[in-house]
């Protein structure tokens, strides 16, 4: 595996292939981020990681600073997974200068997480159109954990033309059905416990949707005070569409979204339930 | 000569060239954009040039409607240059849906031009952006009668670390010392002939600044007490360093930026003076 350290390396090692799969990661890999790395490998394509923990998508007082790095075993884990190559850079190579020059996104980024991270898909949008452009990637995937920001990434890459293919990987989930983030291991025993409710109210809905239930703002409600009661601090429960605009009665595809904090650590979680037979929004 | 009508003709030529030069206009092209391409052809590279007036850079009340449009004349002065592919896209091939995503700018961009004409670097901008995304040139070429222009181009390709460099092309002017531009055919013959002053207060201000003045201020006021005694009304005449910031005590290469209007036209201009003996910024 190559690990490449700065931008020049990147293109260089990009030059010598001709499509290339893109994994961009914060690193502090769990099995969440190895199922993305082997979708990679299934397209056949060269896979490229990146680790790159990036100030301008974390909030003041949120977690920037003690954000877990573990870079050797990461490494390990990537070069076991098959990786080709992985993007190491420093914070001077990605904002050589103070970033002036953003991506400006619609309302849909002061939304849901947005509403409760001022500036964070604004943040991430730019490091993520700078890492498309340093890599060139034909193929990018990212993971359906975080649902609006790959809501976002796609609508970005659709509306700047980038000539990328924009692929969703599958949340992986605790056997107890805790979505797996890095952040988890800031719970304390007792939260990681408590945990596995936020994808059991979720799923809750889910189950109340495909039995024909409409009553969109009862069944938020109803998760809210159930979180509540079990003293969790729910930013959000929204159930929307697939693009994450409010359903419309005809919406065949939705997902339940939902922030949520166990004491001083805040998770999100979605599922998506289909009311069709159909396929699902890959 | 290719003429590329959508995105897709436009990546299939695209793949087949190795390296291309791309040089971007809004049709009706003079003298100015002819020497442009032929800087395009010295590269050595394939030229793609392309004509589309784009609807979002330009404001309300603007000139958007009466733009001159001149596609056949056009195509046939780019054949003659000797361009390889023209890509004309229509409305709807750039903006198959509305733009809801867009390059977000510094301060600079509501400065000069930006301070008079609100939302075009922006609209600009996330133009430029989307052409370089849809024909992924190595090089491409703006001219420096938009000075601003090409100064918010370059920092934007340079902050999104796009993988193209922009070459600047010098500015073509009448005999008399206009400014080559698709809008002096909006001036009659007596605001035509009155026109030339635009380049001579802003020639007698690097005069100025080239034997030592340092009275900027004083220096901007004159040539616009000069202009408004002539019957124009000038938007502003400001000193700068190339990079667009006020000048500092040491440096050497500043630019002299104006935008005026005879009657109902706005005119722009610009003149660089460097304090010594170096080269010219490229």
């Amino acid at each position: 595996m190559k690990i490449l350290h700065d931008i020049t390396t990147l293109r260089a090692w990009r030059a010598r292939q001709t499509g290339i799969v893109f994994v961009p990661t914060m690193g502090n890999l769990h099995a969440g981020h190895l199922s993305l790395m082997q979708q990679a490998k299934q397209t056949q394509l060269p896979v490229l990681a990146s680790i790159f923990v990036n100030p301008l998508q974390f909030g003041a007082g949120e977690d920037f600073s003690r954000y877990p790095r573990t870079l050797d075993a990461d490494l390990t884990q990537l070069e076991q997974a098959g990786v080709d190559a992985v993007f190491v850079p420093e914070a001077h190579d990605v904002y050589p200068e103070p970033q002036t020059c953003f991506i400006e996104l619609p309302d849909l980024a002061q939304q849901l997480c947005g509403e409760f991270r001022p500036g964070h898909f604004r943040g991430m949008a730019t490091v993520v159109m700078k890492l498309l452009q340093m890599a060139q990637p034909t193929h990018a995937i990212f993971g359906k954990k975080d649902y609006q920001q790959l809501a976002i990434i796609r609508l970005m890459c659709q509306q700047f033309c980038l000539p990328v293919t924009i692929m969703a990987g599958e949340t992986m989930r605790a056997d107890d059905g805790l979505a797996l983030s890095s952040r988890n291991q800031y719970l304390a025993p007792h939260e990681r416990d408590k945990a596995p409710q936020l994808y059991a109210e979720l799923n809750r809905i889910k189950n109340q949707l495909q039995s024909g239930n409409k009553h969109y703002t009862l069944l938020e409600q109803t998760a809210l005070n159930n979180l509540a009661q079990s003293g969790w601090q729910t930013e959000y429960i929204s159930i929307r569409d697939a693009t994450l605009t409010r359903p419309k009665p005809d919406s065949a595809h939705l997902v339940i979204l939902a922030a949520a904090r166990i004491g001083n650590t805040r998770l999100i979680d979605n599922v998506e339930a289909s009311l069709t037979t159909g396929p699902r929004i890959q």
